[in-house]
Parts: structure tokens; sequence; C-alpha cells
């Protein structure tokens, strides 16, 4: 085909989220909208609050009424008000003022995604221009603008595939039941909008919001207990229970609409646009509470829910199939089915009792219901048996499955009866009842089969050296630790090429290479349907990933799982293409892995060292380099993008992170992680799953047959410079100036965040003397506590400096205007900058750093506007997000600031105290002289551990500590 | 208290529905959306129809339109071109349009209904005068008018139930998919209705009528086999999955709402207004495939429902009680469930795994989720115990519950947590949390506890007889069924006061003997809270009552089930005083029943053989004369009504079915039967359920505390001089005049219902020389088809002419306007004649009566008109329904007319052939000449068991009879 012309940037940016596209008049309307909403929430809770504390109700009325005017008015005047305020708060006051703070941020991004499913349902029923592409809205831009066949369209979708994979995160704050409560508010919400409610209905409705609130107000929203990766696991799968195994058939369906507009068929049966995989219950880097077991029961869980999902649907089909018309293949289905209940009618007679034995008298002028009640009765045993498994956890589960003929192994045979009636009913002209539910239920089937989401592995390269090493020195190899790259590399090949068995039967192990050699046993005798890829951590030679494969084969993981390295830090991502290309010249490896790579890239640490500038460009062009190798071996490539949650570790609207990629790296394929709160945002809501596959969809659409032109070379020398000075203006201030880990300890919570279980990963206890010994998530939380997003920004300020200075302003700006990857790097800063808030960490810096170290503040401040101020130029803005695109989100930060104010300030409060005690001064003195807590206050101020043993006001100070860090971290995440 | 000043009728019947209560506009409103609905779903069908058999679809329309002009014009003319058009068709052309027009009936049914709950949902909107009482009216009333004080009602509230027991019925004809269809179809017209669509989403919902219509259409309608008793009971638990179980504690709500609005507190906790009974897998009267086995699949069955539904309510309950806050005792109760988890943490720890083994880690400070957790915990191993009963069926039910400590045995234990629960809420100031969902989950648990509905035994009183009679003369003891009345008692009385076992261990028995006795035993081991009344039909002694205790007390029935007497015929309503009599004055019985005792009077049988108002008032009469031998004995009696289904047995709306019972018979208490196609009427809906379950509550408090004034002295004799006389005018017509059995079995299908296998219950093979051996549904269904409705009518025309002559005509006018039963009686006569076409009947004589028969139909004719004009004179109405109150019912006959009489044309078409066939015309003569089916006909002709076999031709003209006569039930049937 004549190539596509490339979509011109300026086609592509008109289509962009937010300039054009969004009309001045529907941002309006959104922000009316959304306005009523807040004030709605605010409202209600504040009458939930005055009902069970009516004085503290009007200190928390002129306090939000004081935050306000400052938020408006920046005065300082205001400001000493509110702070005298907070000041005159008693402990037990504090955690409750703190508490209605956090609720209302809480409920505030509850209007947030009530607003976007509302614009969403709106621009689905069109009544705004969509405020984003739709996939109709692409189709139609591919054939009318981008000029491609419609029939290349429908072929490019037939073979496309998003896998999201959902991973757990250790930010997620909230529990799980004020989320249910949150999301019941949400519901409420828009019935409120969108049903026809007679007054008494709408007061049926504004009182469940009051209820659930109240429910959200009463309880402990302190997680006082580690969450276990089975929790996580199970959290997760409530997603697909709620939103994504019912709306994904509907989705599709909308797709076959779209496809119509532009003169095309309807996806065929067995197109998998989407699947999806999981981490929960298999990452075990740096988890040790997820054991073989643990692996275990999370698959059978989802296993489990897969098959009662799919119960229910085969239920709803019996209801509704009952034609007679029917084909002989069918009438020959129904009447073996009826053979075989009724020959051996005795045996099977009692076994099919248990779950009521009605197929015996079914007629065949039922077809239908024949076959399907025969599905049925097999999804059940499949359950018994899988349940059978859970009580024994020595049973080997994919045997079990397989030794029982009545059970399902896999949805091939489940597949087939479906097809056949789906067949029959074209045949005999029920093309209408065909193609309602049973196409439905025919594409759940396909997507989620038994399993439901893929299961990966993720476990450290170290561990699996440590492994190898206790085999070869127990052979007496020699220590595998020792052995260079080469001779690893040789003896893996060996091993891989020979037949002996290398594992002796009783190799003393530690508990760690216990874990290990215990993880493979168990994926040996899991079914591989539910397993998807084994990701190394921290990998960056060929030997690693040889490691892993010689591993399965010792333990018998028979079909093996695709090893995909993980590369992390800036000096693997420089590793990568070496090591790759060495795999790829191995020649066991190359024709064991069948022309298909994976490779992850991770943005989370490599931040960390790094800083935002380098370790983005290091990524890109690691793609590059990973793709233009696969290339070269002919290998198709999938790259697997960890995504961060908050946009600290590079989240933003997902499919910007398709977009930004390199061109030509996205071919059909994609693999992204959803993390923890992301997870509720893109998927809480039938609406927002729609929204969410929508983005992907189109995205991933256009970046297979329209890519964008390559950057052209000066952008890329330019883009290498700047992250060369941003990484070492980074590294200059994180890790050379010995102040600043000093500082960072003392103007950031991070070490108290450790008291926060959050996670079911534990906290590491050490005090650390580096930030190397810090994980990527506390260091980037920290600083959004203080509103400073420090890791996000500093050296990006010296890069942009540099470039302007040496007149390439032009150039800069060009590379904003017209490339997407520098866009959306810019843009995220913006965002930040735009939550940024100087004027706090001027407050946590007087009120908690020491005097000798303000110097570093004040150089780190004075950064902070210059790298502001040089990014405005560059993008041409006279301040922060004032193009129409982000009006929508600064008034969404405006609507927040007020809410966050006081907990800022009550956190600087805290952690005063806190460290005055740790520092040694004795509690009493910091005890207020008027401190007599009532009974009440007394059960309030004691639930937590310090609050039980030491002394409540300790308790209390801790709490509004917890609780101020919580709410901040909701005010800072930026839903869709 | 002063006693309230009786109701005077004029304020009751102020209250009637539907005079002056329905303003006008209100029933213009209901026509006018009613008529609009009817015409979208004909659309729609027709345009269905049309896709699939393009020709014909004009035929339809034409005869359509034939149809309708003929019902408004009633010429001769127009039914001539009406026939013709219709003889026309060819067999399988008459299949699809009889099957259309019966579709059409059934969507209009729908509309009624979708009407009914909009009026329901209107009123409780209160958007027209409520279109019946709801008990907020009726509290309403009782204070203002009958000035009874609120404390009064509230005490009656508190100590008041209603009892509705479900009976599968014979007559349900259409079949449950169909039923699911024509639900969902009444769902969509609901949402397009009520809900603010776009015109996308209206496109939505218009077309997934038009798929459920297109399912329903492509369905077999005629029901090929019979249902099994355990498919009945399965498709009764749907109505308490779908709408009860979550309706009633919606409807509790509203009534505590009520009673706010008068000044008194909510219900208490342990109310129970309502509990519900089940027939189905019970009631073996006549039934040989009920047997002990099927009565405890049926009873495991409910069980598990109940238990399922109450896990789902309390996983609900785990996500919502997520407070801190908690009185001593439920920290104590958490703490011990705490230890209980962790302490045999191996033990038991194996066991929950099962099914999710997070009881662990939850922490004290989540004590609501820790209480639950455990009661879920114990629901799931209640519901592994009865799964293990169903594989075993020779297991013990209620010692296997019993056995294990960890399940429950029934709600006892569960509601004292929940008790727990709602009591520490309460005291914490959670009241708004307390009374939200927990209550609901609190009330449904004390309602339906762990069996749901408890299950009625029903048995004929001959069947002990045998039974008894085997026993003694194995005995030796000479033979039971010999012996008089006298030497009965004193032979049972005396085996219950002895210790000595009366069953021999080795008793020869006949398969009857053996299922009696292994029914009895059986319910020995079934929990006894799963348990209702035992029923004895066709009893008329006092022995037959003592039998069924005493064979109780043989085969260890502890606790026993009461003995509820059915009296059925008009004879046995007259021994019923003397038999209870004699009861209670045994001293062993006396004190066995603890001052209470049940009664059931049933409608059907004594209607066959009395007619209609003899019937009436016997029922009536013995309903007094049982109240006055219980009150002499100080017991509380309570009366069991068996109500029919269609109006032929006395159906009607259900709250007439209270107030038209005689004063004083109602204390508080009733129980009801709910018949097969009222269960979708008054349940299938949330609405209606709110409807029915708003009747009752209001109709039972009103009758307890108001009730009407005894009638006077004078109207009964004239209304037992009446019974007389129409008794012997049905009797003269039915059993002495030797023409009616032939001229019945001629006009009627009534021998051609056997085809239909409707109901669990054997048809009876035999031809029948007289009705005696008739049952009473096929009889009065039979004259239903014909549109004559005979046994409803039958001499009561004689009896009101008589009174007439005798110059009491203004008297039984003051009889109708101010005696309730009166009145019922008559308004129902008066429905049955609106229903009721001599047109029809004319022709059904004119093509299948021999001619010398022809004088007895012109004798029934003129007997019809001169019963009708009577029963106009008597109610002062120019035409049959023309007072206001039926205007509306008026108008669904008319929109149902059109869609009914082809119908009956094509009815009488086939009974011409099917009977040309039987006096042995040969086939071939009757098939037109000129009928080639085509391949598609042909399947379609031979669905049936005898289309296969013989020709086609016979097979088609039986399905159309089949279809034809499920059409104009369909037609009959009248919605609330």
């Amino acid at each position: 085909m004549a190539s596509p012309l490339a979509p011109s940037m300026s086609s592509a940016l008109s289509a962009l989220p937010g300039n054009l596209g969004i009309s001045s008049y529907a941002l309006e309307v959104n922000q009316a909208l959304l306005k009523e909403d807040d004030d709605l929430l605010r409202q209600t809770f504040l009458s939930v609050f005055r009902e069970h504390h009516p004085q503290l109700a009007n200190k928390v009325d002129v306090i939000f009424a004081l935050a306000q005017a400052w938020c408006l008015s920046e005065s300082d005047s205001d400001f000493e008000m509110l702070e005298k305020r907070l000041e005159a708060l008693t402990p037990d006051e504090s955690i409750l003022v703190s508490s209605a703070f956090s609720q209302l941020l809480n409920l505030h991004n509850v209007t947030e995604e009530s607003i976007t499913a509302r614009v969403e349902k709106a621009a689905r029923l069109g009544e705004v221009e969509a405020a984003t592409r739709s996939t109709n809205k692409s189709l139609q831009r591919l054939v009318n603008k981008l000029g491609s066949k419609p029939e290349d369209i429908y072929a490019a979708l037939c073979s496309q595939t998003v896998d999201l994979v959902f991973t757990a995160h250790p930010t997620q704050a909230t529990r799980q039941s004020m989320l249910k409560k949150y999301g019941e508010i949400r519901h409420a919400m828009d019935r409120l909008h969108n049903t026809r409610l007679s007054n008494y209905e709408r007061l049926e409705t504004l009182d469940e919001i009051r209820s659930q609130i109240q429910g959200a107000w009463r309880t402990d929203e302190i997680r006082r207990r580690k969450p276990t990766p089975q929790d996580e696991s199970r959290e997760g799968l409530t997603y697909f229970h709620e939103t994504i195994y019912s709306g994904l058939p509907v989705f599709l369906r909308r797709i076959d609409t779209a496809l119509k507009n532009i003169g095309q068929p309807p996806l065929p049966l067995d197109a998998k646009l989407f699947s999806f995989g999981a981490w929960m219950g298999g990452d075990r880097d740096g988890n040790p509470f997820v054991t073989p077991e643990t692996t275990r029961d999370v698959v059978i869980g989802a296993r489990l829910s897969a098959t009662s999902l799919l119960t229910d649907q085969v239920e709803k089909l019996m209801y509704e199939l009952s034609m007679w018309r029917a084909t002989p293949e069918l009438k020959e289905a129904a009447r073996l089915v009826q053979a075989k209940y009724s020959a051996g009618a005795e045996g099977s007679f009692l076994e099919t009792k248990k779950n009521t034995y009605d197929v015996v008298f079914m007629s065949i002028n039922e077809p239908f219901r024949l076959v399907l009640s025969d599905v049925r009765a097999r999804l059940q045993r499949t359950k018994d048996v899988l349940h059978h498994c859970l009580e024994h956890s020595s049973m080997n589960v994919t045997e079990a499955l397989e030794a029982d003929p009545e059970a399902y192994r896999d949805e091939t045979e489940l597949l087939a009866t479906l097809r056949l009636c789906y067949d029959s009913l074209m045949a005999t002209g029920d093309v209408h009842i065909a193609n309602s539910q049973l196409l439905d239920v025919l594409r759940q089937a396909r997507t989620f089969g038994l399993f439901l989401c893929r299961l990966d592995i993720r476990q450290e390269s170290v561990k699996h050296t440590e492994a190898m090493d206790a085999i070869t020195s127990y052979l007496g190899l020699g220590s595998y630790k020792e052995w260079d790259e080469d001779k690893r590399m040789e003896f893996l090949i060996n091993e891989l090429n020979g037949k002996r068995p290398l594992l002796p039967p009783d190799l003393p192990m530690t508990p760690e290479v216990a874990d290990v050699i215990g993880t493979f046993r168990m994926l040996s005798q899991l079914p591989s349907d539910s397993l998807g890829a084994y990701i190394i951590s921290m990998s960056h030679t060929a030997s690693d990933v040889l490691a892993v494969v010689l591993l399965q084969k010792e333990c018998g993981v028979d079909p093996m799982l695709r090893v995909v390295p993980l590369f992390e830090t800036l000096d693997d991502l420089e590793y990568a293409e070496t090591a790759m290309r060495q795999l790829f010249s191995t020649p066991w490896y190359f024709e064991h892995i069948k022309g298909k790579q994976e490779c992850m890239i991770g943005y989370s640490d490599s931040g960390k060292d790094a800083g935002r500038l380098a370790a983005a460009w290091g990524l890109y062009e690691v793609q590059e380099k990973l793709t233009k190798v696969a290339d070269e071996y002919s290998v198709h490539l999938t790259l697997f993008h960890g995504r961060g949650g908050t946009v600290g570790r590079g989240g933003g609207p997902a499919h910007l992170a398709v977009l930004s990629q390199p061109p030509g790296t996205i071919r059909g394929t994609i693999r992204v992680t959803v993390q923890g709160e992301v997870m509720e945002q893109q998927f809480g809501e039938k609406e927002s799953a729609f929204h969410t596959m929508d983005l992907y969809t189109s995205a991933v659409l256009e970046a297979t047959l329209a890519p964008f032109k390559e950057p052209p070379q000066l952008w890329r020398e330019t883009m290498a410079e700047m992250a060369r000075i941003s990484c070492a203006g980074y590294r200059a201030v994180v890790r050379e100036d010995p102040r600043f880990v000093t500082f960072f300890q003392s103007i950031t919570p991070v070490n108290e965040l450790g008291r926060m279980n959050i996670g079911s990963r534990p906290a590491k206890r050490r005090s650390h003397g580096s930030i190397d010994t810090l994980r990527a998530i506390p260091w980037i939380f920290a600083w959004t506590q203080v509103r400073f997003h420090l890791p996000v920004w500093l050296g990006v300020g010296e890069a942009l400096a540099k470039m302007i200075e040496a007149g390439k302003l032009e150039l800069l700006q060009d590379m904003y205007t017209n490339w997407m990857f520098f866009r959306v790097t810019l843009d995220m800063l913006e965002m930040v900058f735009a939550k940024a808030d100087p004027r706090v960490v001027k407050m946590y810096e007087r009120a908690l750093v020491d005097a000798e170290l303000h110097g570093l503040g004040d150089q780190l401040l004075k950064k902070f506007d210059e790298t502001e101020r040089a990014l405005l130029t560059v993008m041409k803005h006279s301040r922060l997000l004032s193009s129409t695109s982000t009006a929508f989100l600064q008034q969404k930060l405006q609507l927040r600031a007020p809410y966050v104010a006081p907990l800022n300030i009550l956190q600087v409060r805290c952690l005063k105290v806190l460290r005055a005690i740790e520092a040694g001064t004795p509690v009493e003195e910091l005890v207020p002289a008027d401190f007599k807590p009532s009974e009440k206050a007394l059960a309030l101020l004691s639930r937590g551990p310090s609050g039980a043993v030491q002394q409540p006001f300790v308790g209390g100070v801790e709490d509004t500590l917890i609780i101020s860090i919580k709410g901040i971290s909701a005010a800072m995440q930026n839903t869709g």
C-alpha cells in the first residue's frame, strides 16, 4: 500500500486532548458541574460532622473560610489567622479536623471521577465534543485524514492486543472499605444527575450519600495492619467482577458500531483486543510474604472467579436460548448430552444431583438449553476440583484438572460448544439472537478463559545467581558467583543443550534458595494458561535470563514461561542492548523464543538515581535500540511499560503514555501496568473502564497504522545533551551535597513513613546513610508531602537554562510543539509545578530544618523558580496551566487547595512534636497544660498501637500525622 | 378502650378501590398510557413478525384490522370477512397466526402489569391519588376517621402476621423462559418511561425489547414435557431471589415511615408482618411424583437458597460496618472470634482456607468485620453440610446440622450476633448506620431465617385410613376401614394416650401405604423450622385429624406438625363444625394444640358441585361457625384460605378477599395461598410486590382493628335462600340433565386439555361418564375457553329472579351496597360476564354441537341473559363495568378483544378437524388439496409428538389448538 502520509504533527496535535478539542463552553459546563457537586458533598459532610461534633463544626467552617480566603488572597495575614486557629486545636480535635479535611479531599476526588464519568457518558451520548478521541473518532480520522483504507484498519484491529497488568501498589492508602463507600457515593451522584428522580427518591438518594459519608466518617481511616498479597489479589479481582468482565463485551460491541460506520464488518469472534495480567501474589521482588503457596492460592482464586463468572453467564444463556430451531450438528450435540445423562442414569445420576439434576428431563426441542446445561455441569465440576486443590495444598492443580474428564482444563472445549450454538442460530436466521448475549459470552470466554488474568512472576536476578551458586558449589563445579559473564554463559548453554539433570535431589538450601527453587517447582504444577511472564528485576546480563530458563528446565516447568528482563537503572539501560544481542546470537535461545521476545522497562528506579529527564530519555533510547536489535534478528519485540501511579513516577493519562513512545516501537501489541489507585480511576466505574479501553485501543491503533515521524538528529543531540546536564545537576545535589541527606530527612516525613502500614511489602527498618538504600516510592512520596516534588524537576532547570543560553530557545519550542515525547515530558513537569507550593516548603523548612541547613533550602527554592520560569518560557505559557486544555485541571487544583492547606500546617505541628520526643524531650513538657481529654476523646486517642501504651497525647499526634499524610496524598493524585 | 365506632359502611366504601378514589383524570392518564404501550409492543412485535414472515405479516395486519372492526361494530359482515380470512390459512400459517395473537396477548398483559407497576410507583411517588389504600393511608384513616388510638394501631401491627403460601398450579401455561423474557420486556418498558434516556440509549432499550420479543417469538411456546415438583419449587424460589427477599425490608422501612407519620416508633426488630410457606414438593394430593425424597430435596433446596441469600447480605455488611467504635460486649465477641481462629491455628486454619482464610489478620479495630466474618464462615459451613446431605440421601438432615457445631441449626445464634452489632452501633451514637443495611438484614434473618419458606404437606384423608387399616388388620385388631367414627376415635385416643408403639417394624405395605409411612418418617428427619402445616384434604371427621397425629407420633415426628383439616365440598363444610367440636372436646387433643388451631377452607371443589353462590355462602357460614366453636373453647383459630388463580376460582384482588370474610374472623393473622400465575402478577415486579404486601397489611389491620358490623339476620336468610335456589338450579343442569355431559364434552375442549402437559400432576386418562370424576380446574378452564364461564353464574339467575319476584329488589340492592361479602361476590360475577361473549359460544355450538343438543344450548344462553340482566338490576348498572372503578378494566378487555377473537375462531376449526379424525374420517380427506408444505413449514409442523409420527397436517392442527388454548387463557386472566 502507498505509505499513508505520515500524520502531520499539526493534525495529530489538533486531535491531542485539550486544545481546540474541548470547546470553551464545554469547559465552562464541566467547571460549573464540578463546583456544584463539590459544594453538595462538602455541605453534606459538614452536616454529618456537625451532627457528631457540633462545637468543632463551627471551627471547621471558619478554618475552611480562612483557608479559602488565604488561597485566594495569598496574604500573610490570612495565613497567620489560619495558623493560629489550627494551633489552638487540642490533640483530639486535630485528629478530627485533619480527618475532616482528608475526607473532604476524598469526596472532592469522587466529584472529579463522577464528572469524568459524566463527561464520558455525555461524550458517548455526544453532548459535548468528546473530551478525548474515542475509537470512533480515530477511525474517522484514520480514514478521512490519514487516508488509510478501512480494510487496513480492520486488519490492524483484528490483530491488535493491549495487555493490561494489574499491580498492587504501596501507596494505595485509602482502604478497600472506604473505596467501596466512595464508589457508592459516586453511583448515588450519578443517579442524582441522570435519572428522573421524584423529590422522594431524590431525598432517598441524598440520604444514601449522607449515610455513606457517615459510614466513611465513622470508620478508622488508618489501616492498622499490613495487607497480605492475597488481600491485594482479591482487591484486584473485584474490578473484574464489577466493571471489566461485563464492560468488555459492551465495549467490543461499540467497536463493531464504529467499524460499521466506516463500512467494515464487526470484529471476528476470536479477536483479542484486550488481555489482562496481574502481579499480586506473583511479584516476590523484595516481598518475602509472597511464597510458592501464595502464588498457588492466587492462581486458584483467579480461576475460581473466572469459572463462577462464566457460570453466571451460561445460566443467563440457558434462559434466553429457548429456541427449538437448530442445525443438525447442534441437534446431534444435544442428543449426545441427553444420552450422556440418561445412559449412566444411575452412576452420574447421583453425581449431578449435587447441583440440581434437571438435566434428565429437558426435551430435544430445547437443544441450546441441553448443551448449555452440560456446560454448566462441567463448569461446576471444574469448581469442585479447584476447591479440592485448595483443601489439599500438595495436589498438583494441572493434573487434578486433567485427571477429571468432566472438568474443563481450559476454555477450548467450552468455546467450541458456544460456537456450535452461535453457528446454529446464524444458520436458522436468528442472527439477532446470535449477536446479543451469546456473542458477549463468546467474547468473555475468549478473553478471560478460565484463568481471568495471567499471573506474572517477578524476582531479583541476584536470587537466581545465589541459587545457581548453591548448585555449582555443592556439585564442586566451583562458585557460580565468582564466574565472569562468559564462563556463566558457556556453562548455562551447555546445560541447556545437555540432557543430564543438574539439580541434585538432596541439595542443601538456605531459606532464600529454597524459596527460589520452590517457586519454580510450584510453577511446574500450575496450569500454564494462568501464568504470564517471568520477570527478572535488576537484570543487566544475558546470563540473568538464561539462568532462569535453565532453572525452569531443571524444575520441569513445561511449557516454560517467557522470560522478561526488566531494565531499571540508567546503567542497566545501557547494557540492555548488548545483553539482548548476546541472547539473540545464542542459537539455543534464539530458536527457544520462536521469534518473540518481551522486555520490560521501568520508570521508578531510574528516576531515583538520575532524575526524571535523564531517565525518560534513557528509556526512550533503550526502546529504540532494543527494537533495532530485535529487527536485526527479525524478532517481534513487545515492550512492557511499568508505569507509576502518581505523576511522580511518570503516570498521567494512559494514551499519552502510548503516543509518547518512540515511533514504530508499538506494532499492534503493548503491555502496560495498572497501579494501585490508578485501578480505581481507570476501572472503578463502567464509564471510566470504557474510557480507558477506548483510549488504549485508539492510541495503539494509531501508533501502529500511522506512527509519527522520527525525531530529527538535532533534537536527539539536544535531548541527550540536556539529559547529561540534568543528570549531573540532579546528582550534584542528591549525591555530592553532604547536607542533602539530613536536609531531606528533616524537611520531609520520610522517616515517619514507615509507620503507615501501606502495601504488603515490609518497610525497610534501617535509618539510611544515603538514599541508595531508599526505595523509589518513599523517596518520591516524601517530597510530594511537602509539595516540592524535588526528584521530578531537579536538574531540569540547569539543562533548559544552558540550552537557552546557547540560543536554542527556538529549537526547544519547536521540539515542544512537534515532538510528542518532549511535549508529554514538559506537560507533566508543568502539572507537577502546578501542584507544588513553595510557600508550604518554606513553612516546613522554617519549622523543621536546622538554621544552618537553610542555605541548601534557599538554594533549592531558587532552582525551583528558575526551572519554572525556564519551563514556561519554552512552553510559551504566561503562567502555569494557562492553556485551555489544562484549565479544567487548574480548577481542580484550586478547589483542592483550601482542603490541603490545613493538612500541611497540621503535619508540620506533628512532626515538630514527634521529633522533639525522639530528641529526648520528655513528653510531659510537650503536653499543653489544659489538656484534659474527655472519656470519648481518650477512646479516640488510643486507637493506635502507641496510643494504647504510652500516653494518649502521642497517640493523637501520630494519628494526626498519618491522616495528614493520607489526605495530602489524596490531594496530590491526579484523576484522569 | 371505648369501642371505636364501627367503620360505617359508607366510609369504608369510600375507601373501597375504584369509586371516588381513583379520580377521573387519573383514569384517563392510565388509559392513555396503556394504549400507548400496547401500540408500541404491537408495532414492535409485528415488525419482528414481518422480518421472519413478510407475506404472512400483511395477512396478520388485515386480520387484526378486521378483528378490530368487528369488535367495535359487532356487525356480522365484518365477522364473516374475518372468518373467511382465517379459513384461508394453511396449517403452518395457522400455527404462526395463532402464535402471533397469543404473543400479542402476552405482550398486552405485560403492558397491563407495567402500567400497574407504574401507577404503583406513581402512587408511591404520589403523582395520582393512590389507586388503592396504601398502609400509610389506612393508618391515617384508622386514626382520623375510626378514631382508634395510634398506640393501638402500633400494638396491632406488632402482633400481626400475614402468611403467604406459594402453590404451583396447573394452568401456569406460559413457560418459565417465556416469563423471563416478558419480565425483561417489562423492565425495559419501565426504563423507557422512567429514566432520562438519550436517544441512543432509547434505541438500545427499544432494541432490547425487540430482541426479547424476537426471542419469545422464536421459542416453541408449547411446553413439551411435564414439569417436576422440583421444577415447580425452583420456579417459586425465583420470586424470593428476585423481589421478595430484597423487597420486604424496604417495605418494612416504609411502614416505619407511615408509623412516624402518626407519631409512633418504628416496628420492633422482631415484628413479623409476613411469613412465607410453600406447597411445591409437599403437596402429594393426587400427585404420585411427590415422594419423600422430593420433599427432602425441596426442603434442602429452600435452605440452600436461604443460606446463600443471607451470606450475600452478610458480605455486604462486612464492607459497610468498618467502624472502630464498639461496646465492650461486642469487643469481647470480636476478641473471642480472634482467639477462635488464632488459637487452633493449625486445625481450623486448614478448614477455613476453603473460602478465603483472611479471618486471621483482621485487627481488633474492626470489631464488626471480625464477628461478621465468623458468621460468614459458619454460614458457609452450613451450606457444606446441606450439600453433603444432598449427596447422601440417607443422611438425617437435622442431625447433620446439629452434629456440626460450626453449622447453624437455625437463625437464633445468627440473630443474636446481628443484635449485638445493632446494639453496639446504637450505643455509640451511630444510629443512622445501625438503621440502614444492618436493620434490613436483621429483618430478613427474622422473617426468612435459614429456611426461607416453610413447606406444607398435603395428603388425602383416605390415604391415612388405608395406612391405619394396613396396621390394624396386620395386628389382627380388625379392619380400621370398617370401624365407625366412634370406634376409630376410641382407638386413636387410647393409642395417643398410651406408651406402647403401634407400628410394627416389619409391616407389609402396599406402595401407597409405604409412601404414606415413608413421608412421616422423612418428616421426622427434616429440620422443623422448614416445615409448616400438615393439611388433610377431603377431611370431614375428627378421626381424620387424630389419625395423622397418631401416625406422626408413631413415626417419631418431633416437634409435630400442626394438623390442618381442609374442608372442601359443601357437605364437608357442614361436618366441619361437629368435627372441630369433637376434637376440642377431646382432652388429649385439646392440650396438644395449646390453644391454637388452623383450618383450611377451599374454594375450587365446592364451586364444582354446588355452583359459585352456594359455595361462597357455605364458606362464609362455615368460617363463622368454626370461629364460634373456637371461641367456646377459647382457641385462637387461624383460617387458611386456598384461593384460586383465575377469577373462575374466586380470585380477584387480594385484599378484597380479606375484607369479604365474615367480620371478626380475622384477628391479626391470616394464611392465604398464592397460585401459579398469581405469583407472577403479585410478586413478578418489586413494585407489585410492594403493592401486594401493602394491600394485605392494611386489609388485615383493618379487619382486626375495625371489623365491619355483622350482617343483619334478614340478609342472612335471603342469602341462604338464594344459595339453596342457585344450588338447585346449578345441579338441575349439571347433574340431572342427561344431555349436559355430552353437550359439555362437545362444546368445550375439555377432552383435548389432557394434551397440554401443564403442571406436574398427571392428567386423569379416563373419559368421564359424569363430571364427578372431573377435577375442578379443567372443569372451569374448559368453560373459560369458550368464553361462557358457566360454572360461575349457573343458578345465580334463578336465585336473583326469584328474590326480585318476591319484591326484594330493594333489599338485594341494600345488601349489595352495604354488605362487603355480597358486593364482592356480585362484582366478581360482573367481571365474569364482562369477559364472557355469547356470540363466541354460539359459534362453538354451531360448529361443534349436534343439532339435537342445540335446545340445551339456547336454554343456557337464555339463562345467561336473564342472569346478566338480573345482576345489572341489582347493581344498578346500566351496562357491564359501567362504574368508573371498573372503567379501566373495561378498557383492558376492549384492548384484548381483537387479539382473542381470531384465536376462538381458529380453535373451533381445529376441534372440528381433530374430532372428525377421532370419529374415524381418514386424515387424507381433511387435508386441503393444495397443501404442499415447504421444507421449513414441515419442520414447523412436526415439533409435536404426533407431528413426528402421523402426518404433519395433524401435528399442525394440534399445535394450533394448544396455542389457541394458551392464548385464550392469557386473555382471560385478569391482572390486578
